[in-house]
């Protein structure tokens, strides 16, 4: 079966991936002219944006023809799709972001990357990650302004989707890797609930902290890219039926966030709630300032541990950035600080249930505001280390501009393991204030 | 430095790590001897047990050489170490235990390798896994009867210590991979608290039950080889001061023990009594049948995910034991099954708290008896699996004989995160008893 390929209007490399496919499906469209017009965005914006650490042309149209020849549906048939270079693939290098790995080509290919080509996914390619998904930055470039971080880790990702190079990428997070470059490249992103989504072929930070992370242009296909993960059958987002109960949280890093940013959390605040959403301010229990120093001695201690081997033989290619902090850090941080920050960790997730108890998700900030200026540094992740480290879901979703005409996300909070709900809720709010 | 070879009565290739660790550093042998009669030793018994995947006598030894020449110390110096052969590493194919993975050279080390190295260990080679640490066997036969299998899937890493080859090796524990081969064969197993040991570089099984596993011939030895992994500076097992209060839970899996095994088990419990240890019987709770169940989802769902590339790739290569039995009930599990099963294990978790409450330990069996015969199967791994998804350490110690004079193990079960208090504990147990 040979899908013929209309003519039309709309940008083939802006629609989401919920549309490709109903458009393949439909036949109106093909998987070779979706990845074309991937291609061609690719093409004009790459030298400005670098997002793609390895994207080679000619063996993605070959894909995408052998797919469209084979007639195969599927979940995501003919979705081009990017992948962090921190996630091993069998048919392209993965470099983790590091020059000890130059040219690295694994035999295996990781969970996610072969559970979406099951589904029918594109890869596109390799998206730039900083040096081992920590702080030291990749080329990559804010896709709003070139001379503004993308954020990190997981910078190619966030780049290529808000860009409109792919329509979903994954990335991971082990702080604010996903959440944060996803406010900044005016994308939606997606932290899971820890331990949901398969991390086997991602190359281990922090484990007791790492989750995949998924960049999209919309919730409906943020939910359908999770179900595809999870490796069932996807549903689509419920209507969050009843009233919808809104815990407005500004943390105790509020003062962090720029005044500018502050006021269009609390105007959307306002806004849901003259929209007949209940909102009510929430504050977090005191002890969860701890969170903070507990994040860094888990992530430090097990990022140090897990980096022996380049430690031990390629200490002079690691960066100083990563030297000088994460494993400096990790290193003198002894066994019993490291258990005690895992109890903080435990306790602040058995408080975390009554904090919530009344309320559907939780509204907040994903980042401090707009992508900083300069490259050498992708941002605060502050925002988002609280709720990484509380093993709870998140999403950001592009609702705001800043100052400098700028993206700015707004994170929804929600439940562990209530991943649906906080779509459910997540749509609703975005449908709201959009 | 050249420290001076002494000739020496004692086999080296059968001292314990702690032993060969003050032999070098007192100048009395070197890392070369030490080799020497550790490739001894596998050159005489191999072709019978059949531990290792790949050796190559002539790196080992170039390695020992240079570890005397560089004069350097650490807490393993000179102490051979084996490595299941599902774990990576950077100068040794890593081929998983299957046929897909023929000549995989890894380019990265696992974190486990390279901090052994780092103390100063000696990586002899790799051992026997089985596919993919399930349940389709290697080549690898019990040390002590080659009729009889090694269990698995660390068996070669448990064969190898059991005879003597190495005093230290590395496996891993998904259901009973490291405890039970280690009952079968002779050795001191160990299975860490789940999360602490990092397993970066460890091919997943499943991630929220895999852990590392250790292999050695002594308590202290297992204790002296976890700080290293945990790395940090070791500390000597503390004695146990004061009364040992010691739970003798026969478990609900107690009509599958075979009665001879049962006997050794209550005869040691009287014998403890009688010593002056306080053993009182422990009953679990009626509902920790259900981690029979909720295991087998766990384990399968996650397990399915992970090889998603296998399944699609090299369906053909895979076992028929692994697609008839893993793969297929983990497809056909539903993610609510699968969410379900991960309540009730920490539903389970939270009440095993108040089950040893009062005990320092529980002392249970580590697998129903003698390795049975045959190298088709592995053997039970029930009386592993509750304490596995239950996440706590355990540590078997071969105490006993079976009817066929063939190594028998007791388990001893400690409380999650106390793993050294668990070694003062099983120490004092096994001075007891042994």
């Amino acid at each position: 079966m040979e899908p013929s390929l209309k003519k039309t209007a709309v940008k083939l490399n802006e629609l989401t991936a919920t549309e490709i496919v109903a458009a393949i499906n439909a036949g109106d469209t093909t998987c070779e002219a979706v990845a074309r017009a991937c291609l061609e965005q690719i093409q004009i914006r790459e030298p400005k944006v670098q997002a793609w650490q390895y994207l080679d042309r000619e063996q993605v149209l070959g894909q995408a023809i052998a797919l469209d020849k084979s007639g195969r549906r599927g979940p995501l048939i003919g979705v081009p799709f990017g992948i962090k270079d921190i996630i091993d693939t069998a048919d392209m290098p993965t470099e983790y972001g590091s020059p000890i790995y130059k040219g690295n080509q694994p035999k295996n290919e990781a969970a996610c990357v072969a559970l979406t080509r099951k589904a029918g996914g594109l890869l596109m390619g390799k998206t730039v990650t900083t040096e081992f998904a920590n702080r030291h930055p990749g080329k990559t470039r804010n896709p709003f302004d070139p001379a503004r971080t993308p954020g990190g880790s997981s910078s190619g990702s966030a780049a290529a989707v808000g860009d409109h190079m792919v329509p979903l990428a994954i990335g991971t997070q082990t702080t604010g890797s996903t959440i944060r470059p996803a406010s900044f490249c005016g994308a939606f992103g997606y932290r899971p609930t820890w331990g949901d989504l398969r991390c086997s072929g991602v190359r281990e930070a922090a484990g007791s902290l790492d989750t995949l992370g998924l960049l999209a242009r919309s919730v409906a296909d943020i939910a359908l890219y999770r179900d595809v993960l999870i490796g069932v059958e996807p549903q689509p987002v419920k209507e969050h039926t009843g009233a919808l109960k809104v815990g407005f949280c500004r943390t105790h890093v509020w003062p962090q966030v720029e005044p500018t940013t502050q006021k269009l959390l609390e105007e959307a605040a306002q806004n849901l709630s003259r929209a007949g959403v209940e909102v009510r301010d929430v504050e977090l229990p005191a002890n969860f300032e701890q969170l903070m120093d507990a994040h860094l001695a888990i992530s430090s201690f097990e990022f140090s541990r897990n980096f022996t081997y380049e430690i031990q033989h390629h200490w002079e290619m690691i960066s100083t950035t990563l030297r000088e902090n994460r494993l400096k850090s990790g290193l003198a941080c002894s066994f019993e600080r490291y258990q005690e920050a895992r109890e903080i960790a435990v306790e602040c997730r058995r408080a975390f249930t009554s904090v919530v108890a009344d309320y559907d998700v939780l509204l907040t900030a994903s980042a401090t505001g707009e992508a900083p200026v300069g490259l050498n540094a992708t941002g605060n992740a502050n925002n988002c280390l609280i709720w990484t480290t509380l093993h709870v879901p998140s999403v950001t979703m592009p609702l705001f501009r800043g100052p400098n005409n700028l993206p700015v996300g707004a994170q929804i909070v929600g439940k562990p393991g209530q991943d649906r709900a906080l779509f459910a809720a997540a749509q609703r709010i975005y449908e709201t204030l959009a």
